[in-house]
């Protein structure tokens, strides 16, 4: 194994060490570890986290328009919840605090005891789940879909709204709509090595590729021979687009009860005339050149089928350390979520407007 | 080899029809390869241009407070005479054109070409090299020192000096300015494959690194062992610290001649109390959370030599395909440089301000 790291055990504060030297305008706790504004806005603390080695996600996109804390847990591993309770009691300004949470197991239980410990301190909270990934119903990770590259999207629309004013109840409505309006699919041409494990993930073969890979690869649709750029993207594409009425009960917090409960949830199926705002993302090792040439097919896909791409990003934005491959999200807009989109964001991870 | 590709033979075509289709904001051409701002400024056009395979690098740096014109070559091989022609052409606006070029044989041979062609439209135009790679002095690419990573904060600075109206021989001098401050150093773990070859550029054993490398995958400085990250970094670093007194003659264009003169330059040392803007620059493959490691140590080193980090870019940004490793570029600034730094610039491979 070879990687730019010192000791095993130290690359993850190594790397927040790193994150506070070069952004003066975060303030980068270590014990334990999480990350939220120098300067807290007076507003809902919108606040992620997750397994580390997805960089930027989540510790990059805390700032101005997007998170206002992120808790990175060990590498490919759920934060804590004491992370997540002490990252909300610094972030929280009076006006609640909203966890937006992907899902996998480990993150959603100990999400939920943070929401019950932060609820303890009087603190409105609440925690919106993010299950975008039609790969996979059930997994390794996960029970129902897994929460993948929506997530950047949803932390970038929801922290606009909260940043605009918008309370706690709206900020969980619009993280909920995003989730109902938005699916992905990845592909993955090789494995990742964790640094602790020393050795790759999973192998693939000289000619193979997995569709449908999380982004701790974990298994997905399928192994199949390596495939062109244009047929890999059509069959995530139309897997996605063509990808109806997923439902699923998912927990939400009663501020009023003080307890969860059940929501059955349907997603928005995707239409002729339906205007998207896409991500095309790079799972780490995959050259910016090679996701332009996805974005090209999708597209020419999009156009075909009279889907209006109204805003994109192309890049390395939910990474699987240095894994080789792509995914790709559509999200259907609306009013809201573009006017939410289109507001400016100052992270080190992303900047637009 | 697995890429995610349709014909070797198309990918930089498809990678700037994907560009087009994500970036209305450009003005992509097919034949010849340019990208161009889609709406000109009344400015100076500054116009950079190499081969392909560095992006975001330079096509991604066109747009508002940066590059008026990007002129993509094939993977790895200088753009012709006529793509930066016709760039300029199409780029200019009355105020002059600025090529910035890295120090290549190829690319300086044929922007020096196009600056003679477009000087026969009567039109102002200036050529200032980078050539900020401290690793070697000569070499199978290069008469000289390379050209590598203090371009892209060059393209930023000298763009945004260009934005705020000055004249073409003022951006000039900042270019050179910036050039004689600044220098860089890179290190791979592996190498990359150029899509027409089809198997990796070199070999690097699986104990080693090559400190020195170039972005084409040319040889370094030495292979060695490899090392930890703060190792690497101590290396790289001081070897740029400690770099001093640089002379070289360069060719510059004498719009009153009409003829080239040969200018001797000398660079900048770096000395206590310095102030530095720095890049910490993935070649493609290494994740954020390495580079942000490689950033804690470089903070450090600076610091213990009582030298001012006052600004920083981590990320990809001067990349190598999908090779794995990084590179350092240290940037000594003034308040000029840093005026022009802290101006906003809106492109797709970066966004600051």
């Amino acid at each position: 194994m070879k990687k730019i790291i010192n000791d095993v055990d130290r690359v993850i504060v190594e790397t927040l060490e790193g994150m506070a030297a070069a952004h003066p305008e975060l303030k980068v706790n270590i014990d334990p570890h999480y990350i939220v504004r120098a300067h807290k806005g007076n507003k809902v603390a919108v606040i992620s986290g997750g397994g580390s080695g997805h960089e930027p996600l989540h510790g990059g996109f805390v700032g101005t328009g997007m998170l206002d804390g992120a808790c990175p847990g060990e590498m490919f591993t759920s934060p804590t919840p004491d992370q997540m309770y002490e990252c909300a009691k610094v972030a929280e300004s009076g006006k609640g605090v909203l966890f937006l949470v992907k899902n996998y197991t480990g993150d959603v239980m100990n999400f939920e005891t943070a929401v019950e410990l932060v609820a303890g301190e009087n603190i409105a909270v609440q925690a919106i789940l993010v299950d975008d990934d039609v790969a996979v119903k059930d997994s390794l990770y996960t029970a129902g879909r897994r929460g993948v590259g929506l997530t950047v999207l949803m932390e970038k629309i929801v922290g606009a709204a909260a940043e605009a004013g918008c309370d706690l109840d709206t900020c969980a409505s619009l993280a909920r709509k995003v989730n109902l309006n938005g699916r992905s699919l990845g592909m993955a041409l090789t494995s990742c090595t964790v640094p602790a494990a020393g050795k790759p993930t999973f192998q693939l073969a000289d000619d193979e590729m997995e569709i449908g890979i999380g982004i701790h690869g974990e298994p997905g649709i399928k192994r199949m021979p390596f495939k062109r750029a244009d047929e890999i993207t059509e069959i995530l594409t139309t897997t996605i687009l063509d990808d109806k009425g997923y439902s699923r009960t998912l927990r939400e917090w009663d501020r009023g009860a003080g307890d969860w409960v059940e929501k059955t949830l349907v997603d928005k199926d995707f239409n002729e005339g339906d205007e998207m705002i896409v991500l095309v993302n790079s799972m780490g090792g995959t050259p910016l050149s090679e996701l332009y040439v996805v974005y090209r097919k999708l597209a020419e896909i999009c156009k075909g089928r009279k889907i209006k791409i109204v805003r994109s990003l192309v890049g390395p934005y939910i990474t699987s350390l240095e894994m080789q491959g792509f995914s790709i999200t559509l999200l259907k807009a609306d009013a809201e979520i573009l006017q939410y989109w289109d507001a400016p964001v100052r992270t080190p991870g992303l900047q637009l407007g």
